[in-house]
């Protein structure tokens, strides 16, 4: 196979980043369809790169290889399950899916097909992020020892995102990024989490759900001894941001920063040393989305094993989940409560 | 009274730093004294200043109008006492104390004899700690969400610290400031904390103390809503590093840096762009140091309150045991187990 | 014409940096041939994309529709002007040529071709230049009264440009991005320039050219009553570093910095802050070799103007010759001098 | 003697610095006098230290040891002298003098009289300046290929110093401390300067002498082969800038930055970060202006030989004078020309 036919589920703003990260790749790659229950928000996306749009999965599988999966969380296992057993590679979004159960099940029917299940965890792809690791592993920074991870965002999480019952909340649509990045530079699991959250600008933003929260901080214990935390607010109206820093015992990794570009502007005395930052995802973030389409199609073409697993992906829903269970709970949890081994 | 005649004591790296800067503001103030109970430590540094040194604080009392408290913390109550009791108004580093019971008796003594009492949390003297304090209040960037404060500072604690029972550890040693720091930045007190801890470069070091740590984060509740982290780690070979960021409403504001100085030296293609750093505290917050001797100095000469008082240092006397509680017991804390109102 | 068929002569470094980005560009281009004079170089390159491999360009024009130009400088005007008779769109890489009449042939023969010619000033693509550019064309920072602009590489020029007779020395191998920048971004001609050259580092890597210079700084003077400096140093062994600085009449704009990516690592006190800067130029404007490409592919296959035209390679190389002859003549020069209107 | 007496003449913003710098150092000087011939201003500054003020510099030198010296510079001759041949210690500012007569009967008269004449380029004592001057000289870093300095500041130069006769122009009211500085980090005296001016604020604010300029960039050659320039705008409203950057054989140095403290301030995705600036050269060098200060103290009461001789303040004085007939002749001239040795 020269090249992958891809279709790709969910017409939303993941959506077209990577649709169009596909269809850059014309050499590797090829975008087939675009599949979306909101007929029209597919055929917008469909038009913009001359291919069908569908309004269900099983009418745009025949003659592709693979599936692409944007679509909102409570959708993924289906989706996944349904691609996998007609025998297509299946890259889908972070979160991987509301529970453990569904994790396993996609886990499961990606292993009896024998395709490629990638998990959306582009931070692992950004230059910047894979540097940190590369120098991690090298050990001339000595262990990790504490390990700090951030993400915040402009926008308001989707409407169906509030019912933290059907979206496991802020934590999962924003943050599950970080609990997969710490994990990942930690070279170690999550043992343990405790969380504190905090409730101020959804409701000024017309969100009535009861236990809706747009700030949270969650404290960490690594299975290699090292501590750390994670942050995030979204709406966070001053742009978006991730970072990440891991102090080692013998130096300090400081990863992301708050300026978008090298572009400096002093207007004048009253205002200062003006630097853009990043205002969305798809800009802090551009080189990771392409790099990471790139080697699910190289995975999906050589069958080599994704850089990003369906256990990587079902680790961070653990996590997730047992830091919510903390908030609730008022106590600290272990992920391995939510995610018997 | 024109000038601020005092006596300090502790002969350390703080009494030297404050013993020069009393010295420096020679118009307003006078060093007169200098007390160790370590006499040869006193007349290295008494030397220095041309000034006498002494063993013990009741020979320095005579002719001084204030006492400045460098010493280690398990001498701070009953110097502080004696100090206030003579009449002398008081500096007394951080942490105040070690317990609750003892910034009481402190508190209470100065309010008896009438005297300033202030405690060294000098970061609110340092200008870009100032510039934020007074920009969240000024009320543009909203209201505070989301405040994380990190110290890390690369010598080890001294030997006697090294005993949790005998110095509340590296949390009341190192991240005092913090605790301080982010009540003062909230404008609202500490209501929970939960704390992880970790030990990975005391041993190799010698540390010998059974429950040391060198590594702490601290989830944070305050009344106002707010959620916040607090880190430490000590020693962290790389230098000294002090930020906090605080995500308002409005805005995001970040106090400090891991720059030195504006030089950037960039040697050859293998080793990048490279800045010094803070290498010590002193360094770091010099023109905080310099400033809170100086407001000490004028509330003093005036009997204007001072700027940072002991309930300051009672509150965060109060957030570090409940911290080092929650270590212990694994759950969240609230402060006001450890110092009812 | 849907794709764009490109033969690319000159096999180096810049040649692979080209035809990587045709290759990716597979939707609207296709890399169809390399030509090079050194057999070999042409068949590394060509295998590595798959494509065969010529001696000389007229083996490669039938069935192109453009040929891309990153052979030697000397070699552009006869390139060019063979590629625009067999009616094939150019691009050419800077500097443009090496006089105003070889310039002034190539633009003629365009021309009469009806071909695009477009020159590989590729900083206007670079996103933090563009938006310079977008900041002064949209008033709010009042007009450029200083323009300064620097290059900076590791590399020491090819043994064919140390002739500055051959090559017009280092500011037409690296600065003449720097000329053309300053003249696009002041939004004026450039009147007058006075040069001051150095030589500290070519001798001791073997460079015998009488005449050879590795440092340089260009005093400018625009029409528009701007004036500005031009700095180049190659080799400069600390990295690759292009930056340019604006002052404006309401504010300052500064583009480009010398950091390479945001990752930050201190290692330990006796280093401080390190940060990776840029190695090279393939590195530091990735984007812009990307995009300038595409903007090539689209204005030959659209037929509209392309976004760097023979006119602004002319300008350049006429400021270049002119800073070279103020230096040999120790006066100010005006560029009109070398290229009469 | 104990403690320096000095009297202070020039009640202008450089005077009220230098007076508050005495008074600061109060256990080795002291503020004696203010004189001014504009009465009113040295009562104002006088007052706020507690000291008389007097109209002419005569009737305070009596029980005086030294004479600071911040009026305007076509009074610094004749009031050096003066105090000079009244047997006091000099510090005069910057620029020294109008021209290299002045400045020798300057010299001549400090060392009749054996008295300290320090020339007030504090930029040598600003703690990332100095730093850069120590690695310079202490080799690492090889030679200095390429030397860049800068000084932007927010203010029109006053009335009196828009007459180039007069003052010669704003290349010696604000550029001095760069032809100072760019010769003391080269180690080398400059041979050789070619100068570009503009004029594009002055007008808009009122200034209507015929050859004001506001801008300006100077080429630089020294006696060790180096070349670099120099550059100034004023008023430039954005803050006040001073910038240095050393291309040396063996690496990059950068001094000064954007950034006036380490606040970071996002306030919205349509502002960005905003950080804030210098806005003062009593904020951006008030490290510098303290520490100068000090060195003038005690070398006047120790004999030594001060920082900053009257030698240097007559080299830039002669850079200047060379630029400002480069501009006016367009051509490069050589300082030697204005000053034979």
């Amino acid at each position: 196979m020269a090249r992958l036919r891809a279709a790709l589920v969910g017409a939303g703003r993941a959506g077209a980043v990577h649709a169009g990260n596909l269809a850059d790749y014309a050499g590797r790659a090829e975008l087939a369809a675009v599949v979306d229950e909101r007929r029209e928000a597919a055929e917008v996306l469909a038009e913009r790169f001359g291919v069908t749009a569908f309004a269900d999965l099983e009418q745009a599988l025949e003659g592709v290889d693979a599936v692409v999966i944007t679509a909102p969380t409570f959708t993924h296992r289906d989706l996944a399950v349904r691609a996998a057993e007609a025998g297509k590679h299946v890259f889908c979004e972070k979160p991987m899916a509301l529970t453990i159960a569904e994790c396993d099940e996609m886990i499961a029917a990606a292993e009896r097909a024998g395709v490629v299940l990638q998990i959306g965890f582009m931070r692992r792809f950004q230059p910047e992020f894979a540097e940190a690791r590369r120098r991690i592993e090298g050990g001339d920074l000595g262990v990790p020892m504490v390990i700090k991870s951030l993400t915040r965002g402009p926008g308001l999480p989707p409407p169906w995102a509030w019912d933290i019952e059907r979206s496991n909340g802020m934590l999962a649509e924003v943050n599950s990024h970080d609990f997969d990045c710490v994990r990942w530079l930690a070279g170690a699991e999550i043992e343990r989490v405790y969380a504190e959250v905090a409730h101020f600008k959804g409701r000024e933003r017309g969100v009535d759900a009861a236990d809706f929260y747009d700030s949270a901080v969650v404290s960490l214990r690594f299975a290699s001894g090292a501590i750390g935390t994670i942050d995030g607010t979204c709406p966070a109206d001053y742009g978006y941001d991730a970072r990440v820093e891991v102090v080692c015992s013998d130096g300090l990794l400081v990863v992301g920063d708050l300026r978008g570009t090298a572009i400096l502007e002093v207007r004048d005395r009253d205002v200062g040393t003006v630097t853009p930052l990043h205002r969305t995802w798809p800009d802090r973030f551009r080189d990771a989305y392409r790099a990471e389409m790139r080697a699910f199609v190289e995975s999906a073409l050589s069958g080599e094993a994704p850089a990003v697993t369906g256990a990587d992906g079902r680790a961070a829903v653990a996590a997730v989940r047992a830091a919510n269970r903390s908030w609730r709970e008022g106590r600290p949890v272990a992920p391995a409560e939510e995610a018997p081994a």
